[in-house]
């Protein structure tokens, strides 16, 4: 374990994974932030951006280019798909590890990046050196990571659910049906349309259905990994009038009668010795069981008549989801006891 | 067009369905709500326990069995599975027509209640009288009808979308996945748990997933009987924090390719001239669109790669969803404009 | 009674005042929508974006300068301080009535307006024609009335509480403390900050508090003007987390001791005869209560020891608090029955 | 500073700030719960009534009688008037320390408890031994005291406003007005009309407005007291649609001019020190900054021409307003770091 107090910066930290990032540090004995970055807020307090967050007092927010000489343990980048990667590299090059919580860093393909985001990977060149940081399935490589792609919120939810079935063979006979829910921290800190209150409250609705979301992208490519050939899902995500939160429902046709007793065993055996996946063996999860956390609570269902299994799983998107993960990763990386500052 | 002021009742007035009727009687020039019932509350004004419905000044509850005998045209019932069917035929043997809002008269056999509500059926005599008040698919038998059993929210927001298409003979190749989200109001008004508002605010969760739901039998009853043949569907309802609006969400597999144009113009051609059934060619619905109102709206989305559609439905589970609809019933077997205080 | 149809435009129908006023008047029989203006939208379909009221096929937006030669009968403006004044006066010429739901014929003096909104008004001459459009209190004046000032929505809320006493001269024996809380709605429809769902919920706080809003000015001018001498209130708005509804609370320090048998006699001598105010002897109202309406609740507690009434006024912001109330005034200038539409 | 891990027990572990307590102290490290006790859960296992808290495997439910032979450093009382001080009297003859959430220790005379509370005090003796549980305020009595107090929520909010400008003599020159606000975790964990979702979502009102909530008489105790003089309230409470938080308004008109600088140096030189007080200069706090922390938040504004200063105070009331201060109480009495566990 580490002894010496460690320094940490975030660039990119005034959205809504920044802010978390800032509220799980403060309760980390071990790490210091040394920097904060915000181009629109440089030069502010931290106080009069977070008065929410006195643990920073004296504290202010640097620009990114001011950021990148530094002499800092790690960084977490909270930035948009194409802006992580370039910063990314002069931070490494004087050996600086990196959690990205943008997309830059979760493809080990720049193809498949292109085709989800719509646009050239900024530094394909470092994609051999990137690791998928969902500590429960690549713990091993994120410990010797010099970058970490910090999973996206709905990924994280559906993979902890699946990773188990997948893994061992048991795939879906036919497509598997995902029906996720979001809270509107999900959608970011910018205001919009989308994200008014009005506009939110009292609604809910069905956004880039079927195969339209990124976040498939990243879905198919570990589910992919760990079944050993190529597999495909249907996505649909769902906005709902909360904060926080991700509630995934999984509709998986089984290719042979499988006993509820049995999937569950495939569970446990995966998830009893970790500290942050917990197996409801006879309720269903919900999201509040998750919020502010780092939890992730998976239950299921299985409908025998129809050869299903029904999954359900919940986190908090800034939570298991974002910024709790990405410290969970940090605490690997830099071999701090994996739980501290989670709990 | 009924020229004549009609005669209303309300047996078990004090329930969310109950008031949303007082509601939108209120707004309808053609009827007078003569009397309202509820066990608890009788003896008081309705505007005691309803200040917000300043519209039924002098009006106060009585007990059901005191209301059987009056002499109204229709009545509308807000009670429990097996509670409806027993009142109904005092009131029709007096020629009172009846449009219940429970689950007593959804079914043509009472052995498929019995089978989803663990309960013999109270009247099964009844149910060859019966129609299940869909306006859209019914609307011939509910004119002539004694009894209209009024669907239920989720098979309202179901049916509307999947009716048009199993009609047609296109079914589903393959289990067919619904994923339905309701705002709480569904639950009904006594406090429990899981109404409680910490519970629900800033939470959701699946609940009775896959064929567990009683809304399920309703739902095979009418899909079944439009596409003659047997069908069988997977059906998890969730809860969301907000108090009205349901949202579904189908996946239908397809036997063979159709278009989007095709779909839409099924859609189309089954609902133009419905004034309260809307089709979003381009754009997904949301609850808050059908908030306070009768109207359901319906999109889909192809995802040609997985021979898939995904279609999309949202009403209001207290307007479409059960009091709105039930007025829309009235409307068609008193002979008033079917629009009438609905708008 | 008005007999024939009168046409209606609507300036800056975008926002959410707009939306309402479109959903109140498709429920009116008396009259039709012949123009809705927009500039950011001009040339689309209303239902394309408004999708949740169908009743408009057909209409699209146009822009004001457009508009301003249309013969209709009244035109509602929903605009910015500033930018009603100005557009009234081409309509007026053409003998087109004026509702504004902005704050340019709220006052009578330009120099309050200047003192409040920080500019000089934009036609100041205008004002000697103007009517505070508050029924209850100025129902002659509103009838014959060219331009008539919708009232704000806090200052709906207070003045329907306090006229009744300040006309009596029943008046505060030191400072009257009105704290008033409001859904989101009234901050508009434009996204910020502010109205940022996730800022919003779970969330409270007061804003521009003491005598920095501007509806202040506007509720001392009428209690001014009732009582026959100047008066000053404190007052602090807070914003709460839900989409609409206004609840104020008024801390009236009493000069004398008087029952609270008393209160509530002038409350009902005031109101007993109107349609849309509502005197709750023994309860407190709630927002809910007025939701969707133009009902506005009173209640009141009398705190003997200390000397003070305790008023509760609950509306919804955009019903009695804005689009709502336009109807009804639109209603007493068009010689409709005051009603229409609006239960 | 304690090394040794201490013995924490907790009587009415199920409801909302037993749950809080639990939360807070799995990420204690200097204490261990031994045992949680409820009636109704009795032999259950603490995982399946929460599984949201995973910390305490292992741990069931007992009944309270059982609990009172065992051996703890401190127990916390979650029960409701009446109930604590029975039950506090045999823990203390075991030498062990109480905290009590309800009110029985909130008063230093049992006529004053009995004229809020209705009911004569069940143990009136104790009360000579209890501290009245503000740290900021009480700390050292705190610090050596058998039986500690914990505030009421509003009282909390209020007090830390309030008390430095009472000890320094600047108090009211006329009738303090008191509007407060609260999330509905306030109203307790059982289910009722009052707490479900439909009724509370959408919707705000006061209650027990004036002198008529029981808190009156815990804040009138504690500013008389620091006051040296007898002081009177208005206090009116209101429900807002939130699940946490508490946002107090306090006007207070002024007996002389003071300057804003001097009123916030007042502040700041009560609070500078403390660690979960925190003044805002120049920014009215919201609920959402004190939610899941210990911390108050004090802002306030000076209406010059009213000669009034309005104070806002901002806590969440399961955080300072209940169990994380009742953590902090337990922190003093048991020599921990004060902030041990709240961070």
């Amino acid at each position: 374990m580490t002894e010496q107090t460690k320094k940490i910066g975030i660039v990119g930290a005034t959205g809504y994974t920044g802010e978390e990032l800032l509220r799980v540090l403060a309760r980390h004995s071990g790490v210091k932030v040394a920097f904060v970055t915000s181009e629109k807020e440089q030069g502010q307090p931290v106080q009069q951006v977070f008065p929410q967050l006195p643990a920073y007092r004296g504290l202010r927010f640097i620009s990114a280019s001011e950021a990148t000489s530094q002499s800092v343990d790690l960084v977490f980048l909270c930035l948009p798909a194409g802006e992580s990667a370039p910063l990314a590299q002069p931070f490494s090059e004087n050996g600086v590890k990196i959690v990205d919580l943008g997309s830059d860093f979760r493809f080990y393909d720049a193809k498949v990046y292109e085709q989800w985001y719509g646009k050239k990977h900024p530094a394909p060149a470092l994609l051999s050196e990137t690791v998928y940081g969902l500590p429960e399935w690549n713990r091993e490589q994120i410990r010797g990571a010099r970058y970490v792609g910090n999973p996206g919120c709905y990924p994280t939810s559906i993979l902890l659910a699946l990773l188990p079935f997948y893994r061992q063979g048991i795939l879906p006979d036919n497509t598997l049906v995902i029906d996720s829910k979001s809270g509107v921290s999900g959608a970011g800190k910018t205001p919009s349309r989308i994200t008014h209150y009005v506009e939110v409250n009292e609604s809910m609705k069905a956004y880039m259905p079927g195969r339209s979301h990124r976040h498939v992208g990243e879905i198919e490519q570990e589910l992919s990994r760990f079944a050993n050939q190529a597999v495909n899902i249907l996505f649909t995500p769902h906005l709902v009038p909360m904060s926080r939160g991700i509630f995934s429902t999984i509709y998986m046709p089984l290719q042979q009668q499988v006993s509820k007793q049995d999937l569950l065993q495939i569970l446990h055996a995966a998830y009893d010795q970790e500290p942050f996946v917990h197996i409801l063996d006879a309720a269903i999860p919900s999201t509040a069981m998750a919020a502010n956390t780092n939890n992730c609570f998976i239950g299921l269902n299985v409908v025998e008549s129809a050869n299903h299994v029904i999954l359900f799983s919940a986190i908090d998107n800034l939570g298991k989801g974002a910024s709790w993960q990405a410290v969970q990763n940090m605490n690997i990386m830099l071999d701090f006891d994996e739980e501290a500052g989670l709990i």
